[in-house]
């Protein structure tokens, strides 16, 4: 069968080499975020993300021939723009994981704006809850933060544009759908963001190892964001120098730094547990 | 040069082949926990877990011949029982990661006791502060679990044996020290372990997505242990029953569940917040 072609079976056509070009784009948008930012699009790989893509952002459904013989593969065709079905191997090839399972999508997107993120008072919303990374760099610690952050009930998620891709397959999958939910924005002028967040009345914690308070004797109730720093090198100065308190995780025994995705989930949720213990009063 | 040799340098042989048979040695004890288990030995990577190596469990160092000239060499080669050089292309074949350091260390693993684990009461001790884990399988999740646990001031983790192994080398890596510090045991017979620690009057708590009550309202200021299970599946039935209690990290928005090493973390540190709360006074 000739490299690059598809074939017609039963009136679909199935990509039946790994020289074809849609396996070629898929794998560069899994490995540059520039083509992502440039596409707008994203990849996102399993079933169970995939049945959480709203109808209108799915792209395009790729499944292999196995999958779609399963049931659940009709309900994620209906809602995609453009299906397309590839042999086992060749969507093996496609894949970004060592035991595909058979389906991926190409996602749209979604460009949330500054007003959604940085979540202006009145209007019936929550106090403000925010994260906002700076040069956080490995896409795991990332997508961690995200799926915690949705479950510690985060408003929004800020980052400067040295923290790591959330479009990254391995962001994405960490973060277990909640990109999809969890409002965020990078921004170029981390700095000019800050200043922006302090003038609207939130409250700003910047999670540093030199701090004298521990985040606990912190109150979260009102307008408040955390500002947490890389993984090796913390937060800059600059960052610290704009928040309104340093606050620590202390840590026995000899332990230098947490995980960035534990330590920023140990704040969310610390903010998190002070709101329902006074909603409880 | 022949294969599988070393050529003798100012007096120190160096390997120069990645035929060396200590090159396919150190091989095989990153890859397979058998083979750490029969030799009772596991492989530290890099400079910072090297430094942290007591004496006396530093079974064999191996440098590459850049890594040699640094002055950060001779601190490790002299509390090393045996020190073997390799060329940098060798070292990087020997070597875990992408960017080798350079060094990288055979350690003797450490038998830890029930007695040092579980903590009998008495002696002065402060209250125990146990994570046990059942079926946690990513190695990255456990080191984590480790680290952060050091951090809470647990006073040991205890694991069944379908637990990943913590001598594992991204486990190790992702411990950052922590498992040369914290005492840990892995059990054949967790149920048993678990009515032993009942017996010595632990109070034990399931983290469980059924529970009713959430992990802040319950005290852990006391002789406590957590139960966290397996990332899919979570705890077994068995492990439940046998808590004092069931208690979740409750979650906001559409998030079935926490990273494993996440919801570990918020337990643990949720005890030392209240420790540290009463200690204030």
């Amino acid at each position: 069968m000739p490299v690059g072609q598809t074939v017609e079976r039963k009136g679909q056509m199935v990509i039946s080499s790994t020289a074809n070009k849609q396996v070629k784009y898929v794998n560069a948008l899994m490995k540059k975020a520039k083509m992502r930012r440039e596409e707008g699009l994203f990849v996102a790989e399993g079933l169970r993300i995939c049945k959480e893509v709203p109808k209108g952002r799915l792209h395009t459904l790729y499944v292999s021939e196995s999958f779609r013989k399963s049931p659940e593969c009709l309900p994620l065709e209906e809602k995609a723009d453009r299906v397309e079905i590839a042999t086992d191997p060749v969507f093996s090839a496609m894949s970004g994981t060592q035991t595909p399972q058979g389906v991926l999508a190409l996602v749209r997107q979604y460009a949330y704006t500054w007003e959604q993120v940085s979540r202006a008072k009145g209007g019936g919303n929550p106090p403000a809850h925010l994260m906002v990374l700076e040069h956080l760099q490995d896409p795991g610690n990332l997508g961690t933060v995200f799926r915690a952050g949705e479950g510690a009930g985060v408003t929004g998620i800020l980052m400067d544009v040295g923290t790591a891709d959330i479009y990254n397959p391995k962001a994405i999958r960490s973060t277990m759908g909640s990109v999809l939910r969890v409002p965020f924005l990078y921004v170029e002028d981390l700095p000019g963001a800050l200043k922006q967040l302090r003038d609207k009345g939130v409250r700003l914690y910047a999670s540093d190892l030199s701090a004298k308070r521990d985040y606990d004797q912190e109150g979260y109730q009102g307008d408040i964001g955390f500002l947490v720093g890389n993984e090796a090198g913390g937060l800059s100065s600059q960052a610290v120098s704009l928040a309104h308190a340093k606050i620590k995780v202390p840590m026995a025994g000899q332990v230098e730094s947490l995980n960035a995705a534990v330590a920023a989930s140990i704040l969310m949720y610390e903010a998190a547990r002070q709101r329902r213990a006074a909603s409880r009063g």
